[in-house]
């Protein structure tokens, strides 16, 4: 039926991994559906979990007795995976009713069952009104360093992915768990004011920063049901989350005055005190007092720790956040100095980083101390 | 009480990973005991699990006020592991009973529990008779060779370690679980005929296999229950396996007839048919015929895959084998020829790598296919 180079067939195969559960109670859902690509000569692979589906197409040399079949995606990953580099993959049809595949390659030869790609479900549908186009490296940059806040709590559905708006001169990312948020702003031209805001679910966003290129742009085209990304060649369509993200803008509090640290300095401080801490949610206490930061941590069953660490700025308070949360939020600024605007004691602290977007930001919540 | 440098404590900590359970039902089992290394003016680290204990001696500028004392091990690494490097660590007694020490370094200070050095178990006790000393790398050859095919069932509790016996010339090791079997020997002057043949868990193995030297020699101290071993300046003390060992030797054929074949291409086959198996336990089919061995393997739920390997020698055969046994076999033979003795269908056969010691082999049981 086609025959085509180890490579080729493995870059099209880039999304099994990110979608297609290795064990699944839906048979076909374990499988990738191989197909024409219109009549461009190509072929596609096109993997789904019904929530989000990737289309990627493939060059081939396409026999005129090639039907599309679908087969199982991880195990013709990994059967590929382990033939040299460099081979040619040949897949033929073992009889005409096309009940399995043979691949060959060298002296190797696989039989694998095929299902009907009738079978193989389908997101497309209704049009996608709303379309943006995004440089990638910046979307990039901005689902880094807000996906770490995803909730995964599935009580609270809604806050399972990033919730994408626009905003006058560009999109704005948000997530929470309600203990931490970050958002970050990418400015663009010509982003429809009227689209609406969306989450994007956690599964969705790990799938889309790990295919993102390094250069150029993607586009997205969104309804209020669904999101697709045409990223190069690739298709990626998903459901959105169906839910209401909370007013998150009343979280953020508005306190001018800011005290700067050193970043790195801070997180290195933290992850020594926390040595003591045993399990999560553990709270470092840390008092302001002349320019110098006095981090605390006590723990009755093993004993308790304390570290310094310099600051510049006003600051005369005692607060205390959870280590992990702070270490989180200090690992997805940049490395340079960071601006922390604190408030009273048991409000919460706003981070930033030094000369970043003034839209950029980290809100930690506090914990009692 | 001391000072000593952030290397020379992680240093002596080094087998705390390996013995040490981080969370353990007898409180002073998760302690190192630091005390002095009787007037050398350097300290020792000691960790015990009651079946294997390790005592490292360490450099520390140690004041006359020294007592011994013991605290939690991991914590202790991990406050040490997570301070610059080059740092200097000053511990001290928190207060005059020594209920805590102070361990202070730059601005850092972490006060921790002492738990009694006097409750800190000890293996020392009655002597042992036996003395060999043995090259370090020709043992972790042996012991790396050897140590994948120890039994991890509970139930053969004599299987779960490595036999170490004398041998006329030298001292051979074997493991087995029933399913393989790999025995190799050590060429040595002056091994005691008349040493007990000691089954060492596996849990010493690891350790041991971990921290020898990659030149020089170690010292083996044997009694019919226990085992020292001095690898520079460190003692391992461990319990041995208190059981009899099978009578291995009965289940190696003495096949003359072999076949040679290229380890790396038959591991890589093996490799690539089993890709369709699902789960462990799975048969690959061997038929030798004519120069060309072909592997097969069928999995009704998945599909087959057949692969082939030119092969040097007489043999006309079907066999079957468990595939990952076969290639934990590859993977501990060197890369070079093989040479498989085969018996008749349903045999075991004996591996072995081309040019080595006629004692070095492994032997694999076969399975029905």
């Amino acid at each position: 039926m086609f025959t085509a180079s180890k490579s080729s067939i493995l870059d099209a195969l880039r999304l099994v991994s990110q979608i297609v559960e290795r064990r699944n109670t839906i048979p076909i859902l374990q499988n990738v559906l191989i197909d024409l690509w219109g009549n461009s000569g190509k072929l596609t692979a096109r993997v789904s979990d019904l929530d989000v589906e990737a289309t990627v197409p493939f060059a081939a040399t396409v026999d005129t007795d090639f039907r599309g079949f679908t087969i199982p995606a991880h195990m013709l990953m990994d059967i590929v995976k382990k033939l040299p580099d460099g081979a040619d993959v040949r897949v033929e049809a073992t009889d005409a009713d096309l009940s399995s595949v043979t691949i060959k390659s060298g002296c190797s030869r696989f039989r694998l069952s095929v299902l009907s790609p009738h079978d193989f479900p389908s997101l497309e549908g209704a049009e996608l009104p709303f379309s943006v186009e995004i440089p990638a490296a910046a979307l990039e940059r901005a689902i880094t360093s807000v996906r770490f806040a995803i909730s995964t709590e599935e009580t609270r559905y809604y806050l399972n992915g990033i919730f994408f708006h626009p905003a006058p001169t560009g999109l704005k990312l948000v997530a929470t768990d309600g203990h931490r948020l970050s958002k970050r702003f990418i400015p663009l031209d010509d982003v429809p004011q009227d689209m609406p805001g969306i989450i994007i679910p956690k599964k969705t966003v790990e799938a889309i920063a790990k295919h993102l290129p390094k250069e150029g742009s993607i586009t997205l085209q969104v309804s209020d049901a669904k999101i697709r990304l045409l990223i190069g060649d690739m298709v990626l369509l998903s459901k959105l989350i169906d839910g209401t993200f909370p007013d998150y803008q009343r979280v953020i509090p508005n306190n001018e005055a800011f005290i700067e640290i050193e970043g790195k300095q801070l997180a290195a401080a933290i992850d020594r005190v926390s040595t003591v801490s045993t399990g999560n949610g553990r709270a470092v206490k840390m008092t302001f007092a002349g320019g110098s930061l006095k981090l605390q941590v006590s723990n009755p069953d093993a004993g308790n720790a304390e570290d310094e660490v310099a600051y510049e700025g006003d600051a005369d308070l005692e607060t205390g956040f959870n280590a992990k949360y702070v270490n989180d939020a200090l690992a997805n600024l940049s490395d340079s100095t960071i601006r922390m605007h604190l408030g009273e004691t048991g409000s919460p602290a706003v981070l930033r980083a030094d000369g970043d977007h003034v839209e950029n930001v980290i809100v930690l919540m506090p914990m009692r101390v």
